[in-house]
């Protein structure tokens, strides 16, 4: 019987969880890094997606989001504030993943996936603008469109409460690079899953309905395969996660 | 560094997911048997708990939960009116599991533990009443009180649609012999975790409120921990995943 290890390593110092089938734990293989959700999520509540796709055959790596576990001083207000700055240094982070596993001979030639669920969606949504060279992205309860959620979600603080739209617009500056408002083509041009429930009341699902929309208006969608659940909330359901495995099964 | 092996196998024919150590997998350990929930939750998704309590040094073990996974035909409609049978049968499967594992000399004496969420916590708490050799119990976002909820959570019925008064009594009698109402001193006599979102929209914070209030009015709370989250919903969060794990570790 198949059976995954699973074990808590580093990344130049940055805690990760890394899920990968026993017997080929120093195999290359097509690898996935999966990014979790914010506040009250974390690598380990959600890596379960790391015993799912490691069971399907990828080796899987859940790193820990800045601010979050280890990378946490303890200030939850002022962590609300930061929301969006967490985003931008995920997506900053992945080449840096991805070089430590390759140089170790752990990925199979480009074979490289992400993942995430919601904060993680985003993170993934920006990783695929940003980053050509990933193959295949599944995003959980996520959005692309940075700049105009950022007015409702977690509008980024430097003080805890208290309004600065300066600040705001400097934040976000640098996400402007990585919004799909502005590319599209490059959410376009490979396999994309976007899984989001049709109640969530945390991201809305006018967010996933417009990413949508917008590819297919264009001509975009032919790499989408875009699922949602008409009772689904903010949490991933047992149907949800296995279309994402087969997903990548198929893509990656 | 530690690793978890985790694999899926079978007690008698019922597919679990088995984690422990890599390195202490053959040694007799404190067990946890740990529920899932119910329809759109699984084994898989609920594997995290798996995950963390091995790293902890547990061995645990999720069962699936009948008319779910491998146990399902796949008529959705019908199992919403089977929800408490599958809570019975649960509770009358886990001596079994125990056994399972026993045998094959894989738990250290009697230190047995049982955990759950949603579905998977009224089966812990069923499971407390009804097996006096559990030691330490973690329910999350589950309920004591079947008879009483049973009126308005999945009611069971015997065709979908449609009430059936007579079929309900039928069904919940059985659970009678489990209900918190009728056997308080059995949640008040051993160790017992209880975690609830205070704004649960799915299993209504007020079952753990009331558990709480009738446990300490009898003065049954000595062995009570009791965690709410005020912005708590029906979502295990990471802090609530390891109060657990840290109950276990100071009672199992």
């Amino acid at each position: 019987m198949a059976t995954v290890s699973m074990s808590e390593e580093e990344i130049n110092g940055i805690p990760a969880i890394h899920a990968v089938l026993a017997d080929r734990a120093s195999e290359p293989l097509p690898t996935i890094f999966f990014f979790h959700g914010f506040n009250t999520s974390s690598k380990e509540v959600t890596s379960y997606f790391g015993y799912m796709l490691a069971m399907a055959g990828f080796r899987v790596v859940l790193p820990e989001a800045d601010l979050h576990g280890k990378r946490f001083a303890g200030d939850r207000e002022a962590r609300f504030g930061r929301f969006w700055e967490i985003v931008k240094r995920s997506i900053d982070e992945l080449p840096r993943y991805r070089d430590h596993y390759e140089k170790r001979g752990l990925i199979d030639g480009d074979r490289v996936g992400i993942g995430g669920t919601s904060m993680g969606g985003m993170v993934t949504l920006g990783a695929m603008v940003a980053h050509p060279w990933v193959r295949a992205v599944a995003s959980y309860m996520g959005s692309g469109y940075f700049i105009d959620l950022s007015r409702t979600l977690f509008p980024p603080r430097r003080t805890v409460g208290e309004e600065d739209a300066a600040w705001r617009d400097a934040v976000m500056a640098p996400l402007i690079n990585h919004d799909a408002a502005r590319h599209l083509e490059r959410l376009g041009d490979r396999p994309l899953f976007v899984w989001h429930g049709e109640r969530d009341d945390v991201v809305p699902f006018a967010e996933a309905a417009r990413l949508r929309a917008e590819l297919s208006a264009r001509g975009l969608d032919k790499h989408l395969e875009f699922v949602s659940e008409p009772l689904g909330v903010h949490r991933v359901t047992h149907d949800a996660a296995t279309a994402g495995v087969q997903f990548f099964v198929r893509n990656l």
